[in-house]
C-alpha cells in the first residue's frame, strides 16, 4: 500500500469506525446561521481517533469547519501524523468535500493521507491530499526558525 | 457575584487548575514559524476543563490561536456555557492577551465570563469579555433560521 | 485634538464624504449567503479615501468583512496611516460595529484613530480603536525580522 | 480557446502586463513578520486590471494573502468575472502557488479561469482553478436566500 507505506494498513473496522464517527460528530455542530451541520473524524498514524464539527459565529469569517476542529484537537493532544479523515453532512445530493482552507490545514501534516467524502446514504469517495490540493506548498517550502 | 449569578462561584482550586492547565497546554503548541507557543484552558459552567494550543500553518492566515482551539474542543463535545479561560505564553514582559478574532469567537458564547491573562511568573490580570470586546455584536443581533 | 495631534483636524466635509462613501460602498457587497450588505470607507492621514464591502464565500470562514477590504485596498496602494473609518449596513435597529477580527486588523495600524458606526438613518456613534479593542497587542509586541 | 470560450482570447500584451503588475504589486506588501512579500494581479473578463499584496498582522490568522486582496478590490468595484491572475514572490526556487484558502476564494468566481504562478526570473506555470482545486464546492452547491 503506497499510501501508508510505513504504517500497517487501515483495517476495515477502523474505516467503519471513522465513517460512523463523522456522522456522530455532526450532531454537535453549532450552526445556527447556516443550519448546515458538518462532522469530521480523524484517524492518526498510531490508531487514535478524533472528531470535530463546524462551529459558526455571528461574524462569518470567524466560523470554523469540522475538519479543522478535528485536526486542532488532535494536534493539541500531541498528534501530527494522520492517516485518514472522513467528513459527513446532511446534503443528500453531494459528497461533502473539504473547502480549500481545510485542505491547506490538512496539507500541513502531509500529502499522502486520505479523505473520505461521504453522503448520508453511506456512500463515499476517497482522495489523497495530493489529489485534493495539487501543486501545494507546505512546511518544506518555508524556512523555519 | 454578578459574573456567575446563576452558577456556583469558581473555587480557588478550579482557578489554580485552570492556570496550571494553560501552561501545560502550551507544550503541545505547533508553532514552527513563529516559535511563539501559546496555551489556553477553558472552564465550563458545569465544571469541565478543555485546553488548547496554537496550531500554525505555512500559510499564515490558516494558523489558529490556542483560545479558539480550546473553544472548538469544548463545543464539539457539547459544551457552550463557559465561565473562564486562562491563557499562557513564554513572553516575560507582557500579559498574554487574546487577539480580536478570538475575542469575537469567545463572545459568541456570552459576554460576562472572564479571561485570565497570565505571565510566566504566575501573575495575571482578569477581564470579562464585555471589557475586552465592548460594543460587540453577537448571536442576538442576527436572525437565525 | 489629542486623537490626531500630528495631523490637521478632520474637516466636517471630510466626515460627510466618509459617511456618504460607506453607504455607497455597501452597494457593491457580494453577500448572497447572508443577504447582509456592509460598506466601509477609510480616510488616510494625508486625506485619501478608500472604500470596501463584504465579500462572502460558499465556505463561511473565507468570507471577508467590508472594513478589511477597505484597509487592504489602502495598504496595497501604499497607505498605512489611517485617521477614520465609517461603516454602514441596512440594519435599522443597531449601529453597525466592527467584528473582533476587523478590530485587530485596524489595530495593526494604530490605536488612536476613530471608527464611525452608523445607522441607515444617518445617526452614528464614534469610538477610537483603543476603546473598541482595549488591552490589545500589536506590532510593538512582536519582534520583527 | 476552451478556457475563455465566451470571451475574446487574452492577448500577449495583456498577459505581459499582468505578469509585470504582479511583480510591481509585491512592492506594496506589508510583511514585517514573514519578510516574504507577495504580489498578485487580476484581469477581469472585460479587460480591467486589479493588483494586491499580502497584508500581515501581529496575530497571524488575521494576515491576508495578495491574491485575496486583488479579488476583494475587484469585487468592491463591481467586478466578479475574472479571466486570469498572476502571482509573484521573491522565492527563486519555487513557482509561487496560491494557498488553499485563496483557491477557495478564487473558486467562488468560477472554475475555468487561469492562474499564472511565476518565479522572479520571469518563468511561470499556468493552471485553471479546476486544476488547482479539483472536486471543489461553490455557490452552486448552496441554496441562496
Ligand atoms: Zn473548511
Ligand atoms: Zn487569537
Ligand atoms: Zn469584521
Ligand atoms: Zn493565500
Amino acid at each position: 500500500n503506497t499510501i501508508n507505506s510505513s504504517a500497517s494498513p487501515m483495517g476495515a473496522e477502523q474505516i467503519q469506525l471513522l465513517l460512523h464517527m463523522c456522522k456522530e460528530a455532526k450532531k454537535s455542530a453549532y450552526c445556527p446561521y447556516s443550519n448546515f451541520p458538518v462532522g469530521a473524524a480523524l484517524l492518526t498514524g498510531d490508531g487514535k481517533f478524533f472528531s470535530g464539527c463546524n462551529v459558526e459565529n455571528a461574524s462569518s469569517p470567524l466560523t470554523v469547519c469540522a475538519e479543522r476542529t478535528a485536526i486542532q484537537k488532535a494536534v493539541s493532544e500531541g498528534n501530527m501524523n494522520f492517516r485518514a479523515m472522513a467528513i459527513a453532512s446532511n446534503s443528500e445530493e453531494d459528497f461533502i468535500v473539504p473547502c480549500g482552507a481545510c485542505r491547506q490545514v490538512m496539507r500541513e501534516f502531509g500529502r499522502d493521507w486520505v479523505i473520505y467524502m461521504t453522503k448520508p446514504d453511506g456512500t463515499y469517495i476517497i482522495r489523497t491530499l495530493e489529489e485534493l490540493l495539487p501543486l501545494s506548498f507546505g512546511p518544506e517550502n518555508l524556512k523555519k526558525f
